[in-house]
Formats: C-alpha cells, structure tokens, sequence
C-alpha cells in the first residue's frame, strides 16, 4: 500500500526553486543514458558525467537523454542549467509527488505523469513519477528507480523501424505517452480480473475478508483515478498546444493517446460504480445471513418454549393433578407435544421460514 | 455477462499503427459486400478478393462496402491504402474495445460505435463493434460477427423506396446510425419490462434472488451508459460537422438521430433512478421482515418464559409448600397461567404487535 | 401507474419519415377544431374534412387548429402536406413517447412538451403528449385523448378579452405553454399535500405501506421531472429564439413562462429531497423499533432465566438437599426470587431500558 | 413549519397578468410610507391615499416608497401604471411564492427575493416575499406583514450619516439588499447554535427525538438553501448590470453583497454535510445500542440454559439415578453450576463482550 | 474544535463600511514591523505609532508592512486612509470569517486567505485570516495572533539570498502566499498519519470511539475544504491578473502555487473519499459482529432448548411411565441427549456457525 502522502514538509519555508529530493531513494546509482539519431544515423551511450551531454544540444538530431534516479540534486542542476530549464521544473521534477501537468516554457514544455506498474508478487500496483522535458531536438526524461517501459521504443530506434526515426522530438514524446498509458490497460486488466473474481466470491461464499477486499479495491481506483484524471488535461493541452514544438502530424497520434487515456477513465468510472454496486450486495448479503439466523433462533424458541412449558406443568407437585393418575396420560401428553410441535413446524414451512 | 475489459496487453509495447486484431474472433469468415447505387443505377454485389472493391472507388456513385468479420488483418489493412486510410484508423477499427467517436480526417470522418443486439435466449444484451468511415462518395462499414440491423436499409436501397436511392453517402450514414440508434429502444423495452416485473416481485414476495437480479440489471444499465453516453457527442459532433462531407439537407436527419440518443439516455438515467430506488426499498423489506420474526420470537418469549417459571415453582421439592396440598391449587394455577397468557396477548394486539 | 417505456420497437427499420401512431389509441374519433380570429373577426367551428383546413392557410388572420387524437395517421400526413412539415416532425407528432424539445424548421417551429393531469379517482399522475406547430400566422395543436387546459384561452378568444386577439400566433403559443405550465403546479400542489400527509404519518405511524408509498412518489417526482426539466431548455430556446416567428412584445411572456418552469423543477428537486429524507426516517425508524423489540426481549430473559434457574434447583431430587426440609424455606425462596426480579428491573429502569 | 408550497391552483387558467394576491393575509392593513431624499433635503411622510405617491415620481430627489401588505390589489395596480410597470412584475409582486430572481425592464429593474427571520418562540424561521423596483431617482419595496430590517437604514437617511443621502437609487437598492442578506447571517448563526448543541447531544445521550430535530434541521437547511442559492445569480447579474440604473461606484458594493451571499450559501453548504455526517452517527449509535442490547441477551442465555439444563436434569424422576442417592451430590452440583458460570464469565470478559 | 460560526450579528444593520472587529481578541498587543528592500538597501524595524508607516508610501524600494493584532480599529482605519484603502476592505480585514477570496481595487490587490496551523497539542488545526494588500511597491499583511509561517521569508530578506531582494512586491506576495500553501501540506501529512493510523485500527479493533474519530476527521476535512478550496480561484485569478500590479516573471512563480492548490484541493478529496469508505467499513464490521452475537445465541439456545425439554418431560410426574422404571433408563437418556447436542454441533460447524 503506498504512503498516502509524501513527506514534502521538509521542504516548507525554503525559497522556490530549491532544489530537495523528495520520495523515497529507489536506485542507487543515478544512471544517464543517450540515443541520438535521425533518418540517417543513430547512437545510444551511457553516460558517466553529465558534462558529456551538453554536446548533444545543439546537434540538429533528436537527442534522447534518459536518467534514472533523482537523488543526486547537483548533476540534475548542472543538466538544467545547460538545457536553460526554469529552477521551478527542476523543483518540481525532484518532488516526486506531482500531480499530473504540463506546462509550456516556450523554449520546452515540462510533462510530468505517473508510470504504474504491477507488482506480482505483492498484487499491488506501483507508482514512479516520470518527468518529461520536450524542446525543440531534444527529450529529456527523469525517472525514480530503473525499469520502464520504454524499452520498445529504445528497440525501434535502434532498428529504425516505423516512422520514429524520420520523426522529430515531438513524436518520440508522444512515443513515450503512449507507452505510459498503453501500460495502464494492463493495470485495468488486473483490476478487472479481480474485479470479477471477486463478484463470484460475493455471489458464493462473502466472508469478511470480502469486505476487505472490496475496500482495497476501492483505495487502488481512488488512488488510479487521482493519477490518471489529470492526463486528460495534460495530453489534450499537448494536442491543442501551440505549433513550434509539437507539429501537425503529431497531433494525430496524440488524439489517440488522448482517446486512449479518456478509455482509461472510462473503465476505471466502471470500475469504481461496480465496486461500490459490490458493497451494496456484501452489506445486504450480511443482512440476509442475520435473518436467517434469527429465523432459525425463532423457530427453535418458538417450538421447544410451549413444549418445555407444558411438561414443567406435568413437573409439578400438586396434591391432586388427576391427569397424572390417568392410565394413558403419559402417552396421550406425548402425543399432545408432538402434535405442537408438528403443527408449529407445518405453519412455519407455509410462512416460508423454512 | 461480457468480459469487463479485453485482452488488451498483447498490444502494449507495438508501434502506434501495428495492426492486431483485440477481441474473440466473432466469425469463421471475413465477408466483404457491395452495394453501389445512385437514383438510377445499383448493383449489389459479394466479393471473394479485396481488390475489386478498389474498382468502386473513383466511380461517382454511393458505394457501400461492408465487411463482417476483422480477424484478417491483411485484408483491412489493403482495403485501408486503396482509401488512404490513417493507420491509427485501421488500429482502432481493429480493437473492438473502442469508446463511441468520431474523428475528422479532413477526407473522411471516421465513426466507431456499439451496436447492441438482446440475445433472447441467455437474457443478455451482446455488444459489438461497428466502424463507419465516410467519405465523399463512399461509406465503409465494419463489424465484427455476421448478422445486423442493417437489413431494413439494404432493402429500401434495392426497391429504390424512399429517400435513400436520391441522397449521398453521408444520408446512407445517417441511415446506418439511426438503425443502430433504433434499436437501442429494443433493448431499453426489454429492460423497462424486467424492471416492471421485478418491482411486481419486490411489492409480492422479494427473495434473495431479487437483490441478485436488481445487482444484475444494474450492471447492465453501467454497460448500457457506457456506450450510449459519448454517442451524444459523436452524433452531435456529425450535425455540427463541417459541410463537406455532410450536407445540410442530411443535418436535419442527424438531428433526429441526435434527440434519439438524448432519449435513449434519458430512459437509462430514469432506470437507474428506479433501480437504485428498488435496491432501497429491498433493504428495507428486509429489515422489516428482521421485525416481523423478532416480534414472533419477542411475544413466544414473554409469554411462556413466565409460565415456564410458575410450573417451575411448583415443580420445586420443599417439604413445607401450603399450595400443593389445597383440594384446588392444579385448576387455580391453571387459570393463573391462562390469565397470564391472555392478558399478554391482549397488551401485544393493543401494541399491534400482533 | 404509466407504462415506463412505449412500444416503439414496432417502429425499428423503417425509414426516416413513415408515420407510424406509437402509443395507446386514447380517444375514439379524431376530432378538428378551427378558431380563426383577429381584433376585429372571429371565427370558430368544428371541422369533418381535413381539406377544410386548407382554406385558412394563406389568410393573415391567426388560426389556430387544434386536433385531438393522432391515430389516423393519412389525415395527420394531409395536414402535414398542406402547411409543408416536414416528415420527421409528422413522425414525431405521432410518437407519443418524446422528450419535450423545440426544433427551428425556419418557416416554422416545432415544440413538443406534455400536459399533466392529476386523476383524482385513482390519484394517479396522468401525462398526454402535445405538439405545437408554430407559423407565421397559425397555430396547431395536436393532443391525444380530448379534454385539454386550454378552455380559458379559447373563453379569452371568444369574449376577445385582454390581449390575446390583439397579438400573433407567437402569443397564443405563449398561452399555451403558459396553460401547460400552470397546470404544473396544480399537480405539485396535490404531491405537496401527499408528502406533508406522509411526513405525518412517518412521525405518528409508520407501516411498511408508509414505505410503499414513499417508493411510489419517488417514482412519480422521476417522472414528473423526466417531463419537465428539458421544458426549461425549450422555453429559454424560445425567448432567445429568432425574431420573425417570435416578436419581442412576446419574449416577456415568455420569460414568465421561464421563470415558471424553473420554478417548478426547484419544487421538484426540494420534493425529491424531501422524500429522501424520508426515507432515512423511515429506516432509522424501524431500526428503532428493533431495538425496542429487542429491549422487551431482553429484559424478559435477563428476568425469567435466573428465576427459572433457581426454581430448577429446589425441583433436583437429591436425597440430602437440606433447604428442602427447612420450615421456611418456600417462603425465603419466593423473597430470593422476588428480589432478584425487583433489582433488575431497578437496574433497567436506571438504564433507561424501560 | 412553513407550507410546502402555496395555494396557486387558484390562478390556474386566468390570463397572465390578472393581479390575484396568492399568499396567507399577513396584515390587516396596507400601509404606504414614503422617504424622499438628496444630499440637502429629507422628507417622510406615512400615506393614506396611493394618488399622494404619484407626484414624487417626477422629483430628481431619490424617493424611497415603502408598501406593507399586498392584499389590496387594486392600490398596486394603481401604482404599476404610474410608475409604468409591467401587469406582469405586478403579478409577480403579489404571487408571494417567487423564486428569487432579477429582471431588467430597461426603464426600471425587478428584484425579488426573501426576508428572513427567525422567530425565537416558535424556533422557527419565518420567510416574507420582498419585492423591489429600482427606477433611475426611486425605489419600491413591497412587503407582506410589517416588521422588517430596514430600520437602520432608515435612520441612517433620516441622520443623514454616512454615503446614503450622497448617493442615487442604485445604492439605496443595495443598502436593502445588504440589510437583507446581513440577517442571513443571524439565521445562520441561531442554526449554527443548534447543530452545535445537536452534536453534543448525539455523542452523550441521543434519542429517538434527536432523529426528528436532525430530520427537521435539514427541512430547514432544503428551505434556507432555495431561498438562498437563486440570489447568487441575482445580485451577480446586479453587479455586472448595464451602467444607466447601477452606477460604477454602487458597483463594488454590490460585490460586497455578492460575497456574503457566496459566503451565506458556503455556510449552508456545510451545514448540510454536517446535518448529513449527524444521521451516519445517529444511525450507527443505534446499531451500536442494537448490539450492546444483543450482547446482553445472549450474556445471559448462554450463562443460564446450560444451568437450567443441569438443574433440569436432576430434576428427573428415574428410579436409578446414582448421583441423587450420594451423600455430597447437592454440593458437587452446586459446584459444577457455579464452576460453569463463573467460567463463562471469564470468557465473554476475555471475548470484551462484558 | 473550532466555532461553525462567528458572531457577525453585531454587525448586522450598520452602515458597510463601518469597522467593528469579528472574531477572537487573540493577541495583547498590536505589533507592527516595517522591512524596506530593494536589491541594494534593507531596512527593517518594529513601530509604536503608525504613522511611522505613511513615510515609506511614496519610496520606490519595496516596503512590507506586517501588523499582528486586529483589535485596534482605529490603527487599521489610519493606515486605510493613508494608504487609500476602500471602506469596504478595511470592513472584510477585521471580519475575520471571510472565505479566500481576491479583489481588485485598479490601485491595489486585495487577497484574503486562511493561515491553518496543527497545534500538537490539542491535536486540532487552528485557523487565522490573514489579509495581503498588494500595492505597486508595497505589501501590508494583517493577521490576527503573533507567530506565522513567514520567518524564513524574512530571513531571506535579510540575507538577500534568492531572488526576492531583486524582485518586487508582487514576488513577495507571491512568496507569503507560497508560504502558507506550502504550510498545508504540513497539515494534510499529519491528517494522513491519523487516517493511516485509523485505518489500522479499524481492521484490528474497532471501537465506539473509531467512529467517533472518523466524524471527527470528517468533520475537520470539511472546514479544510472551506478554506482551500476558494483559493484555486484567488491564486489562478491572480496569475491571469492585469499586468501593472503582477509582472510577468512573478506570473510563472503563481502557476506553481497554483498548482500546489490544486494538489491540496487533490489531497483533501482523496481523504474525503477514503474516510466515507471507512465509515462503510466501520457499519459493517458492527453489523458483522452482531451478527456473530446472533450465532452464538443461537447455537446455545438450539442446542439447549430441546435438551432441556427431554430433561423437563423425564421430570413429570405422571404415574404411569415405563421408562422411569427401566434399570438403564437413566444413562440411555445421557446418551441420547450427548447424541443430540453432538449432531447439532457437528451441523453447525458444516453450516460454517462455529
């Protein structure tokens, strides 16, 4: 279960653009890599010292730099400094606690947004804040810990398949956008299939643990939805957005990634009216076990009370009882018990209580 | 019950524009059929290979070309450069998991929706896929199994009847979407008869099944909103659409189409409305009968469990107990139990409880 | 209570256009009535031939043609033909099952809306769909059964009284709607009472028919407010509609008219509140009841339990239970007994339980 | 507790713009006074006959006319046309159940809204209709009973302190809405009071009669808010009105009303999720009783039915009982009894159920 | 906890503009402190009389006037004055239960907001108003106690690190605003700690007093929602603002706090969210436990009751019963009920009851 909220308060008073990594560490090593390519040629490097990617900013080709890690705050300053990026993106790039944005610089845009991702073996789906700078050549990305899912993207730049290649900045952003939210279906799925499983289990057997379940589930769509809302905002500014830095012919795969995100809300909306549908049925199901048990307690009560009743009649001691003498009272009351009883049990089968 | 989310991951990762069919595979055949008229001329016609549909494409004449069946992808993907179709088209008309849109190609506007069709036979309601594109003097329909509510239009185009034969390739879009929309009203008396039955059964006898069947039709309503709701935007966006494609003499029609769908979705709100309402009024009958088998076990309590307590006093073996020896302890204790008793029930019908 | 959805299934794959009566046949004969009038003339009379209409087309007097019953559809489609509706408007005239909506054919306008009667014998919520037909110089009315709210104006007509023959058939359409919209109220006067009965009712006595009832107005506020939320669009269509059908003298009426509409969905939406809240009450209500169940049930076993216990011990039959021989023991035995009743109900009188 | 909704049946049907007082009779008498001031002069004077009213219409000092009680009609009438009101503002004046509204009549505004008061006796809040016309140099102001909260600023004009006698019509308009509006506050603050001493009562001691008074606070809150929330809409569209009735420097007054009234429907608003968050406690303190009751119940069954069972059993009369025959049978059983019990004790101690 | 509402009653019916302080005393003294920067000069001091301040009006360095204390009217009513402040805003300043909001006066800016506080002790947040006044080279704040998160502001003042000894006073307005967002956070991680705490809880154990701190949370989420959620408007009004007053290198600074808004208008929805599903959860694991009683009563009362009836029905008196005189009727009668009780244990336990 991720920490509801950050630990951002250790950043309060500090004067804006400071630069503070906020979040947990999850790398070790800060990790930079760099492709560089056109139509033409192409070159993919890692990186020790990020002195060796101010090179790559005035070449005419696309430039990808790529960084794993946001722990060590100098080597990002020293990039940012290079590639004229406002203190305030930097700032916002080392708070790993951004909501979903984009903002236009004019020189580049600032895109930040979350990557999910599933972890199996927990059955819990994990968060990283990747950031995004777009200018005019070049796509700079920062991210938590290593793992992502652009390595496709990284196969068809280097086999120049498709039309990265020809492609500018633009499109190797939307690239990237697009293999983010690609990446959220996968989520859904997950959700769904325990979505299901879990409307058969209701159905079934509801224990408590159902109810648990169906919280949990509750708190992964808030938690879903809080990260994926806000891209809709983001990815439609970027396909509205002013002309320099995304041209036209990328604007219609990003109409897609748009589609594809408002897909994504879509089902998580379904999602969260199915599980909410879901604990109406867990708490009427609860109720429902409670009448029968209080139906079972009355039958039980109802039946043995007047038969108890009437052999502690016969229990006692007066002087003169005349039917305690009688040759066949002990049959006869018998046979009067069973009538009650069985008469009792014939009403309550009518009632349907049985 | 239809999957809640398709198998969407295989194609995470691909290049925007692979072309891979997401969905079961509806039909063993891919069926291509033409239909060419103007006011004068038609022709219908099956057709084995791709290529003769390319003939059909510089003729001034309607043409009509429907494929059933998308699980050859080869095919659409030729059918799509004949028509110069954007490859994200092609990707979205074969992922059958697509939200209701509409997208202006500038050439043509391309349109996916769902049409609804209620399986008598499991009282489900089955959902598939139908991409129109629209161009000047063409119109291309997909879908995914054989078998649609297009037959109507196809006869009025073979008699020549109506309107139909005079008008253009957006009017025979019209057309497609207005028997789709049509049919939605089908599916909707369907689930307004359900409804009424089950409100019957709530007032009569509710059951647990009830909760199970008002849980069902609620699923069905999110599925149901969930396609028809963007369809607004879809068939609003058709009216509003640039002139060339849709003539003003067809925007008077699509309006029409348009106020169906506003009350298609209007009865589905309502349904929910009501449906919501009846989940109340099950919880609560529930709790009543809670009521109703307490107060049983409440009255049975009180009245024997004091009688149960006198018999028991006299069940008692002290040596010295005056009332076991009068000549009429038995009758009087036995009218003192029957007072008892009566006077109990008397209090519980004043309480109407009884 | 009405039908939640009309037959309109009989209706699906036919063309745009075909005029098909949908809904109930409410009256007998389809019967035409003309009133035709200026400031200076007045004309009124009943009419048999259709064709008798025709005559008052090209006259600048106002004519209004009022028709009750819409199931003779050839007589509908003559009219149609003379004063050039279009199809589609015919098609809706006779499809009783429309939301309210107002549709500019330019030479004239289309209004559709529902009047509302309260039937007080089976205090049932009686709607009848209207349709307006809005010329230059003429005004049609087509209703369902006969009997309508508009005797008043047709009295203001005849006696030439206030301004109505002065003005336009923009103003006898305002009269109209105006008749319509009063009656409204009317209706909300009558659920106002009921829900100030219920209210009564719920804190005096509540059955599970006070439930019913409940369920039963909230079904008919939906439909109430399914009939006239979409009137407010219509009506501010209207007064912000285009200049030659609706003059500006006309425009302040019908701000009124607005205001009036609005004024009935707040009442409406304040009512559904209500009602809501009432069932909470009525919830908690019967919770409380439990309890008080549960309370009487509890108090007579933590009572007679103990009691019978104890009576159950001194009926033992072992040899040596010295208490059994003592003189005094039944006497100090029915002391023990009754202070141990006395001090529980003590005990629960202090705890508020009784 | 104030009607629902107000006798308008009676209207129902007359053409529009018959003067017909819909409303209780709240006065005996109507009664007129008239203030009229400029910077220098100041004159007050009460009015028997409304024909004394019509020469201060010409005068450029600003006249404030002031009418009490709206039953006699024909004196409003009277007034409308000299003053040149519409038949359908005057309607509207004495149809005292408007929704709050504003409307331009370019030579005069019509703002209609509602005074509040809470009447300490009945601890109910009493609403009054308040109609007022804002002219280029007057202002009318209906009211229905006497009493209002316009004192103060009647002294102010009669003292001659402060902006008032300095400025237009415009601002005396806003000087009544600000006194109206102020005494929102004062509701509010009664109401704030009672939540307040509700909630205490919820968490110590509540009963079935907290139910009704949170189930009668938000009948309050339904009522408080329809009053309220039109007027937003009301003094916003004053504020952004057209120049030649609200002048520039009224203007940013008019915002400070504006943001009271925000501020007043703010304080509703949360009031309501209050009122609402109060019902979810209530109903879960009654479960909680609910349980605490049931725990009791089952505490003393499950200590007493085994007892009474043992007891039960050695109250049978078989001749070869061995354990009645042994000397310390008694004894040992009393043992076993109070063994059994005491040990049950322990449990539902340990189980926190005690 | 805070009052719902201040007593702004004895304000009402006085003239606007009139200055009466609303809320708490909550300071001794009024304190003034004066800082006076431009990027080469820095002055700052603590002033007695307030005309001490008008000397700085017409320098061109920045001046930020900082008074703690509202209940001095007078002092407030001289700096109005003298700096040209309008009646009205003085009135809003010293009526300390203003919701956020910002005006523009042409000369200066007023901006409103709420300064929260989480006071350890009482584990409560307090709230204060601070007033911001923006002039084109002056900033007046005015707070109620002493004690604000604006001490490192000043220490960067002083120091003239950053960049606020370059920047004018609508960066340091920007920076006070900046401090109080950031301020937030601080609150909203605490309020995560006791969600996430409470969280906990309400799975292991949950008590009375759970639910008593999920209304506490509640009620506290609303009354932080009142006071953030206005400011979206105030700061994004501010950032599109007119240019004289807010340069457009400030314009960038304001995104940022707008978008921290955002993020805490996020967080509290978030919260919002997750403690109305806990209040879900805490209802049904008390009707869970009470279910659980159910059971155990009924499994001792099944168990019991028929136990107890065969001990009864051996303890009759009659004369004539065969069984009491068999030799090994005693032990069968052992065996049969061990029997019985066995076997219902046995179901039980299959039925999932034990």
């Amino acid at each position: 279960m991720p920490k509801l909220i950050k630990q951002r308060s250790k950043k309060a008073g500090l004067a804006p653009g400071t630069l503070v990594h906020i979040g947990e560490k999850k790398t070790q090593e800060l990790k930079i890599t760099i492709m560089d390519y056109d139509d033409a040629h192409f070159q993919e490097k890692g990186i020790k010292a990020i002195e060796e990617c101010f090179l790559f900013k005035d070449i005419p080709t696309v430039t990808w730099i790529n960084i794993d890690g946001l722990h060590q705050v100098e080597i990002i300053e020293k990039l940012g400094e290079c590639y004229g990026l406002h203190p305030l993106v930097l700032e916002d790039i080392l708070n790993t606690d951004q909501r979903p944005k984009m903002e236009d610089y004019g020189e580049y845009l600032y895109i930040v947004l979350r990557m999910l991702n599933y972890n199996d073996k927990s059955s819990e789906i994990e968060s990283e804040q990747v950031s995004l700078i777009l200018g005019s050549n070049f796509v700079i990305s920062f991210q938590e810990p290593e793992g992502d899912v652009f390595d496709p993207i990284r196969e068809r730049i280097r086999n120049g398949k498709g039309r990265i290649r020809k492609m500018g900045a633009d499109y190797l952003t939307y690239a990237l956008l697009d293999a983010i939210v690609d990446n959220y279906f996968i989520i859904l799925e997950k959700l769904g299939e325990k979505i299901e499983f879990l409307e058969e289990e209701l159905v079934t057997r509801p224990t408590s643990e159902t109810l648990q379940t169906i919280h949990y589930l509750k708190r992964e769509m808030i938690f879903l939805r809080k990260a994926v809302w806000p891209l809709r905002e983001v990815i439609g500014g970027l396909e509205r957005g002013e002309p320099p830095l995304v041209k036209g012919t990328t604007r219609i795969y990003l109409r897609d990634v748009y589609d594809h995100t408002i897909q994504v809300i879509d089902t998580i909306e379904t999602f969260r009216d199915m599980v909410s549908g879901m604990l109406d049925i867990y708490l009427s199901s609860v109720s429902n076990r409670l009448n029968v048990v209080m139906r079972v307690l009355t039958i039980i009560a109802t039946i043995f009370m007047p038969l108890t009743f009437i052999a502690g009649i016969y229990g006692m001691n007066f002087k003169y009882m005349p039917e305690l003498e009688w040759r066949w009272g002990y049959p006869v009351i018998w046979f009067v018990l069973v009538f009650i009883g069985g008469s009792m049990l014939i009403y309550f089968k009518r009632k349907k209580w049985l």
